[in-house]
């Protein structure tokens, strides 16, 4: 009986945490970095860019005003994820951080671009795959000697990350076997694959959401309660989600002047640094929670990005232009196609064990510093 | 005391059921399924080829006499399987279901039309480890949340099918980077891998028929006894095999009249359509021993039968086609030898754990899927 | 009390045994194998090379001298590994194997001699990962049904071998993809990536020595003591190496004239032959302690050797070559890196359930037997 009431006691005690005030909620968000101080550059960057400040200028205050709003972001993400459970909290994160490459990719899509777009959404599976879990195997490696994860999860991961990986290597075979004369086939496979890629995106949520839950949930929730009132995190999520897009863009409008100036070639740009400003919200959620050893979360996020881009953001933008008269393809230059293959072959090999550590981590930074490093020395194609 | 006469008189009851009469063989046969109706299209599938009622007529109704013919082959092998275990019955499974392939690839063999016989085998592999596994996992998972079946005998077949495709990726690269002087010395370099794949065969065989047998027997035997006499079953087994032989052989004869028809071109029926045909018996028999959970035996037999194909069937045509002066070689054009790649990738990954789900089984299909639209699209090359 | 004292005995008794004298240590390396009769054409390699007997003559005298040393160098390095556990000694071992590749591939790249140094150093990854493991797993698996070692030191030398394998990849498919006239471009890539992968090479070390050493420490370390004193057994290595290395030159320099007489292929010779030789060391020891079961210790001089080479000897040649002015790259023509692939794929799937059986060795042996046969009919390319 005493134990009984003790217990009411404890649960009531935790009701206070559990049920927080819109006071405190907006407390704890000011209070919850001494990075918000970099929430400065959030105004001064968009001065910057409708005032015109120069290039460099507008790079540089975006920049760094989108490094609070991707903690911010981690933030409200992780305390929607207590309520809901990692496995929707990682798939609102992937969502919400893919939010941004979505926008901009549709806007280049409309204006022709096909190159643009492709070379965004393959810089972002990219540097999902191996710069973001590296990092995540690397901070938290350095913590923990071995950190481990649902193996049958992580092989789900690495299995729909090979199909992603096939859906573009056979349209890259497929244009090189062809005779130049059969070109537009290759459009045409696109938008079947494309819709067979939807469909087993669709399989994919049905399965992690419905008939399997139990594979992603983690039985070590610890007594975390959420901060702050769900409104309150629904609307930080949102509103800092408006605010990255648009720094984002003012930086990436300011970016075609800086590559000039520093010398760099736009497949450089397109493949390495647009992703990692674009990815710098899954990239800060992932390393937070990798190093409070939660890797299933880490993983969710990091591959659970890369598949969203591959499985549904890239068929999305093919039946698009399907639709809108743009033949956005899912032949993607066999260069960029092999290196894609490498990057899931990798990353596969890391994570079907589900175990990591550092070295595993510092695997993928390498593996990603190599691709980079060939970015940067390939030349840009001619313009057409 | 009461409990062992008891036993004897239950054994006695089975041993009823264990040695069946003939006239019971025969009665469970003909009530084996409903599909056995289907039985009568056996007939009018002869009578259309003979009489020449046109391809639309011979194509139809030999298709849908193959169908009750798979599922008694299907019926006769499990009944043997119960005598031999899964291992022979797999081995049985997978000889008798490639019978057809190899009898037919002997016929185009001689006639010199060596992309037919290359077409038929690559078909079969993909269409036994794609559609016909894809289909275990989807009917299997779809019942059971998670299926289990032996991990070292999976990864077994996965390092030897990844053998296999090796035997083939060399001559593609190899005939790529020769200058075309040389091409000859791809007939040579095929005659030899021959040999060695011929080998790893017979060392194969070695290992599951004797030295690790272990790995493929299962305990979960359950108290199922053979329902026919040894003797009609495997007078069943031959005389469907024979029969499955002509009217698939109707049914080939009919397609070039019906492809011109239907507009698809040669690839896309010799690699797709041809081989769903040629694998119907294992494919309905792993198929109904998956939905019974024997993984093991489903797993053997899709597996077993691409790896029979890969490493025994073509091997052998290209010995054969060195004697009989053909030159056959095992250089499958490079879009045909990446796909095979990409399917032995995917299944290797799906397997490699020893457990399967519906995901796996949808990706497999999915993967199967893709390579059809590829095939679909791909323009028949000028003949030469 | 008494089992006190009889410990102490009995420790006494090992002591003796601990510390072997001198003289001991010198009859014990006399008979230690009856292979030391072949010690005999140490000289008689020395005077044919000096006094010019032929070509033949030379071969034949070196590499049957090369057969003791070889099995003298296993003596010392295991013996010296029983005083600094496995890890080590399996790093000393492949030091000492790879001392003699460094030193002839340093001579070839002053000389210019860029293709040689790539067949060499080539050819010395694919006959460890092949044919030494393969040797290996089926000596060791035809005494023992199953041989197991360490899943995360598998795993990791897999996944190191992967990035070694997409180090070569990534430049082959970068010369593939740019115009011939930024080929510039392909030596500043190799450059940087071989800075990469020393710095990757450093952290293996970190990682195996000091952050992760229990995963490379086996348990079953039995009651064996040296046999030999320290000193005696540094000196045995550092001597024996030597002679390797001598021995190693003259049979070198005798095989051009032996393949013009056997019309052989300089790309066979450079890629199967010498590497055949130049790995001997590393071949007796590994199978000898694989046949003693202790797979980690095999696996370790097998697959560790090979990553020395593709971590440490390759990239350290590319700087060496930025250095001394010579365009040393990490592009290997495509056919060779695709045979490189292939290789480090099976080897990967066969070693990462970290269990190993005579098959397995089997397969490792056809997949070195076939690139043999394809590089034996793959003519030499036009002298520039």
């Amino acid at each position: 009986m005493s134990a009984h009431s003790h217990r009411n006691v404890d649960s009531e005690s935790r009701l206070i945490i559990h049920k927080p005030t819109t006071r405190q909620s907006l407390e704890r968000i000011v209070k919850a970095s001494w990075v918000n101080v970099l929430l400065v550059f959030i105004p001064l960057g968009f001065i910057a860019h409708f005032l015109k400040w120069g290039d460099t200028a507008i790079f540089l205050l975006n920049f760094f005003a989108i490094i609070p709003l991707a903690k911010l972001l981690g933030f409200a993400t992780e305390d929607i994820a207590l309520r809901t459970g990692q496995t929707i909290g990682a798939l609102l994160n992937a969502t919400f951080g893919n939010a941004v490459e979505l926008i901009i990719a549709i806007i280049a899509l409309k204006e022709g671009q096909i190159r643009v777009v492709q070379a965004s959404v393959l810089g972002s599976i990219i540097s999902n795959l191996l710069l973001v879990l590296g990092c995540c195997f690397l901070a938290g490696g350095i913590k923990y000697s071995s950190q481990e994860f649902n193996e049958t999860a992580a092989q789900t991961s690495a299995s729909l990350m090979a199909l992603a990986c096939i859906a573009l290597i056979i349209p890259a075979a497929f244009s090189v076997a062809i005779p130049p004369t059969a070109d537009y086939e290759v459009v045409n496979l696109s938008h079947y694959t494309a819709i067979v890629l939807l469909i087993v995106y669709g399989l994919y949520l049905l399965f992690q959401l419905k008939t399997h839950v139990h594979l992603y949930v983690t039985e070590d929730e610890d007594d975390q309660e959420p901060e702050l009132t769900l409104l309150i995190s629904l609307l930080l999520l949102a509103g800092v989600t408006v605010i990255v897009a648009l720094c984002g863009e003012f930086l990436v409008s300011s970016i075609e002047g800086i590559t000039e100036s520093l010398g760099l070639t736009k497949t450089f740009v397109g493949l390495i640094l647009l992703p990692i400003v674009g990815n710098a919200a899954e990239h800060v959620t992932a390393i937070t929670v990798a190093m409070k050893n939660k890797m299933q979360l880490a993983i969710g996020v990091a591959a659970g990005s890369s598949l969203q881009i591959a499985l549904f953001v890239t068929p999305f933008l093919v039946v698009l232009g399907w639709i809108i008269g743009q033949p956005m393809t899912l032949f993607f230059e066999v260069f960029e196609t092999v290196l894609l293959f490498v990057s899931v072959l990798i990353m596969n090999y890391l994570i079907q064990d589900g175990k990591s550590n550092w070295l595993e981590g510092a695997l993928l930074l390498a593996t990603y510093v190599i691709i980079a490093i060939a970015f940067y020395f390939y030349p840009d194609p001619p313009s057409p």
